[in-house]
């Protein structure tokens, strides 16, 4: 337990994450890495609240937000929830079917929508997630599986705040998914333990498998290519650092930054015949205990 | 058939590997690749001489000189050949054990020097090898995984000729295996087809299972992995082009270049009690037919 909690110390200080006196939104899908983060940062005296965003998966939606409500409620926890099927009636199967498009991306683009969204309006210093080693050392993977470049040049546990963006963080990302499921039993957390069952046969599945591979043949190999990544990324990346990147504009609907006219979420929304200022309207938001 | 001559002849040319009028030194093993290099080389009218060297491995040196000799002969090619045990009464595990190093590393230091001696002293205009795109993907999994930026750098199908080093190429970096073993199939090409023995466990394997696992996840994952490298590493490396690397100097024992005062060839023979200049003296060269 300590050993994990030093490493998520170690994390928030190595990147300058955020200071103990600022308030932080927590994206929590009910599983142990967001459950066990919450958790611990509660625990070291961070001030979180959560995010619970309602896709309507079936057989998978409905128990992963009851976990997130009965973590939250049982430690008097603020939690933030938006959902799809209360606002437009709709699961992202829909969307996924209007818009021709795969379900993973379909909610990728929503939730960093929705994170955003609720982070600037209630002011919160940083967004952070629950990714862990195993998750970023596949991203890495496919990453450059397929010189991604431009993704490689992003991809870092700390993703700077822009004008009406927030912070992103990422501090589990020196963690094993092994480590944050043992943290949740050894801390009774009850977590939802399948998997997204939209997230069947995704590719990151199978970096994480070949990852694992590497790791049984030569221990630490996982942890050696994110971390080695990470120190070297400065070097193979110099401009990274002063260039901010595509100009971003407001969207012409909603307000929120883009590279484009309309951002990539009101385009979705709307391709999916639904109004995309609706779900800004829904958010349901507790006042802080 | 004509689609493997194809890659190989967009291999020569997108690199500007040699010319029809110069005289290239391939170093052959006896394996599927570097005998089904050959063959298309000569075959298209490249002029071609091998180099084979035995290093005295059991149950597998003399099979493999000796299919590279048949090859040969049939043909009526120039080999040269260096034998350790002939020089030095020794085997290549004498001189691991001496040096107390793999035999993996053993050999890279010695098939290295050697090649850069014969190319040298006949005046060739460069040393190809048979790496295919599974060796060159996998060996790139290696260096990607372990972030070696200094070999990500200098892995490329072709490797300028210094002052007393031949330029290096690597004709077959596009394709794989599988086309190497079915050109030899059609050719009637007899090739030793098991792995060295000193070989066994070697991380290059577990690099190679990877990929294809990958590969059959993902058909072209392999290609897409190499390939993509390839155009993105002038961007990762833009110092890499003009900046020749660290400076070379003599090796005050043989005279080939060097980072060090001795060469890492001439410090390995000596620690195995031997003496490197005897090698340079006893390679079997044959006039040319």
């Amino acid at each position: 337990m300590e050993h994990l909690q030093n490493q998520v110390v170690r994390a928030i200080k190595k990147f300058r994450m955020f200071p103990r006196s600022e308030k932080i939104l927590l994206a929590v899908s009910g599983g142990k890495d967001s459950l066990a983060l919450w958790d611990m940062l509660v625990d070291m005296g961070y001030s979180v609240d959560g995010l619970y965003i309602d896709l309507g998966i079936p057989e998978y939606s409905d128990v992963s937000g009851q976990k997130t409500q009965n973590f939250a409620e049982s430690r008097g926890l603020v939690l933030h929830e938006v959902s799809l099927g209360k606002t437009y009636g709709v699961d992202i199967g829909h969307i996924a079917r209007k818009t021709k498009r795969p379900s993973c991306s379909v909610c990728g683009v929503l939730k960093r929508y929705v994170m955003n969204m609720v982070a600037d309006r209630h002011g919160y210093f940083a967004v952070a997630t629950g990714h862990n080693l195993d998750d970023e050392a596949a991203v890495l993977m496919g990453n450059v599986l397929n010189w991604q470049t431009e993704y490689l040049q992003r991809q870092s546990p700390l993703l700077e705040a822009k004008p009406g963006m927030p912070r992103k963080v990422k501090p589990l990302y020196r963690l094993a998914e092994r480590e944050t499921a043992a943290y949740c039993v050894l801390r009774g957390i009850d977590y939802i333990m399948h998997e997204c069952p939209k997230s069947e046969g995704a590719t990151s599945f199978t970096h994480k498998e070949v990852l694992n591979r590497l790791e049984a043949e030569s221990p630490g190999s996982k942890d050696h290519f994110l971390l080695g990544f990470l120190r070297t990324a400065p070097q193979l990346f110099p401009q990274s650092s002063s260039d901010d990147g595509p100009e971003l504009q407001q969207c012409t609907r909603c307000g929120q930054l883009t590279t484009a006219e309309e951002c990539g979420f009101c385009r979705q929304m709307a391709r999916a015949g639904l109004d995309s200022l609706a779900l800004f309207d829904s958010s349901v938001s507790p006042e802080r205990n």
